[in-house]
């Protein structure tokens, strides 16, 4: 068993698994939530995933105590995995300097291997490749067939970007509050720099829009708003943002781009709703969470 | 306004308000959060509140951040009322040496004049007396007249013992996981020694069993299996207990001699269930709050 068992905990029904595993990928041991559900679809011999990928600041803990998402998970039986936000247990520079930068703020990307992070901060291929393998091959009651991916702020990032540079790979994404426009915002620039390398100059919205050659390529390759410019076919995108969220008041999350980039693409499938007060906490996620795990059983049952 | 507002939160279309008062009956500043759903039942003018009664080394975050309550709340158009477990900002002999007396572990009584706690200890008086006048007096939307009570754990005991001593003033009770008879447990001996004075000997089962006079009058009178063996009509009970609870393993909890003392006395309106493999935690609650608020509602409804 690739995998060891630090608890097994009963809840609506199934059993969440908070798993530890060694990492090839990062080098590292890596913690990830995984819950079962009770039982399955009448249609469905395995569960399909939803890989939920969390937040700045927060673990695999986080959304499985807070995030609601098991109520419907269970209803639907679709198995929820949390995988943690960035490699532990190593001592890179700078990498416990900052909310925003290193340890649980990852970005969900692969860092240039002339960067020190190059060696371990290898999210994207951990997450799209080996945590899959690997589950797929210990819990043969997982279908490999059907994935969904969700997430929050940096998460929702992560799920967005890597919706869109893996097509096939997830029945549909979804996302709370994702910075959806990276290469453009505070959070998204002090990531790339460090994880990618600098830019030859600061970029601002007005500088970016004056000269899109100014933002790195290897930056736009992580941003969802220039991936989404390529995408054909059906988006199969539900977003939601809290009108109170802070930090989209601040535009660290500017789906308003994301929208426009949409929208000038002639992308069908994007369902992108405002809801009015909400913050950013899991008060707004916990609100909304059955509905995207409803979104994800729509295109994992379809 | 008797409240302060420290926050203000939306979520699932309602609002959570963190607030603080100055409490006379405690002499401290206490905390509670109030859930106002965002919608009235069709048929309410005023929305009835349920009070959740958290467990030791609790506040009233926990349960509003991970019981998931709101939902069905919402849905029913019910507040909810999450006061403090104890007093806060005292420094009383022993008060913070343990997690199981003292701060956050109140028990919901008032302590004996005698004791060091009995000036500012009087939990019972401030949950059934002083607190709702100040919600009622201050919110207009909420419903004097429609009060049911909860809670977990220690506030289980808090939930059962409150309502079979105040007939008439909630419509109807539940509990998750409650300390059920805690004159014949360790942590209601010790809550109960320091509150309420010491018994003349040391209490077992048996020594109970033996000598029924030994347990002190004046702990009896805060034990929900000895309130019960008095009580008259309908109990409109609702008690969850979860088999993988440790503390029901090691009879801190003891629902079987409530059930007991119910079926002796003859009463009728207790529903109590072994949930399988469920342990104490919020992942047992939220998988059943829903239950319990729906409980709630029948009877704030009826």
């Amino acid at each position: 068993m690739a995998f060891t068992t630090k608890a097994t905990i009963t809840t609506f029904g199934g059993r969440l698994l908070k798993l530890v595993h060694q990492s090839a990928v990062t080098g590292t041991e890596m913690a990830v939530n995984v819950f079962l559900p009770g039982a399955k679809a009448p249609s469905a011999t395995k569960f399909p995933v939803l890989y939920y990928l969390s937040g700045l600041t927060c673990s695999p803990e986080n959304c499985s105590e807070k995030g609601f998402v098991h109520a419907a998970a269970a209803k639907h039986g679709i198995a929820v995995v949390y995988p943690d936000t960035s490699p532990r247990g190593l001592d890179l520079p700078a990498e416990h300097d900052a909310y925003d930068f290193g340890s649980a703020a990852s970005f969900y990307i692969d860092a240039d291997a002339a960067t020190p992070y190059g060696k371990n901060y290898r999210m994207e291929t951990y997450i799209t490749k080996e945590l899959p393998a690997l589950l797929f091959k210990e819990f043969a009651d997982l279908d490999a067939s059907r994935q969904s991916i969700t997430g929050h702020s940096m998460g929702g990032h992560g799920a967005l970007t890597l919706y869109l540079k893996n097509p096939g790979q997830y029945k549909s994404v979804s996302a709370f509050a994702p910075i959806s426009n990276p290469t453009l915002c505070p959070w998204g620039q002090k990531a790339f720099k460090g994880y990618l390398g600098p830019a030859d100059s600061d970029i601002t919205p007005e500088s970016a829009a004056a000269d899109p050659s100014a933002v790195p390529a290897a930056w736009k390759a992580h941003d969802a708003t220039e991936l989404v410019k390529t995408w054909s076919g059906d988006l199969k995108m539900l977003i939601d943002v809290g009108t109170g969220d802070n930090f989209y008041v601040a535009k660290q999350l500017l789906p308003e781009n994301f929208a426009q980039a949409v929208k000038d693409a002639g992308l069908a499938g994007l369902t992108l709703r405002y809801q009015d007060a909400y913050d950013h906490s899991y008060y707004f996620i916990s609100s909304f969470s059955q509905d995207h795990v409803d979104h994800a059983a729509k295109h994992l049952f379809a």
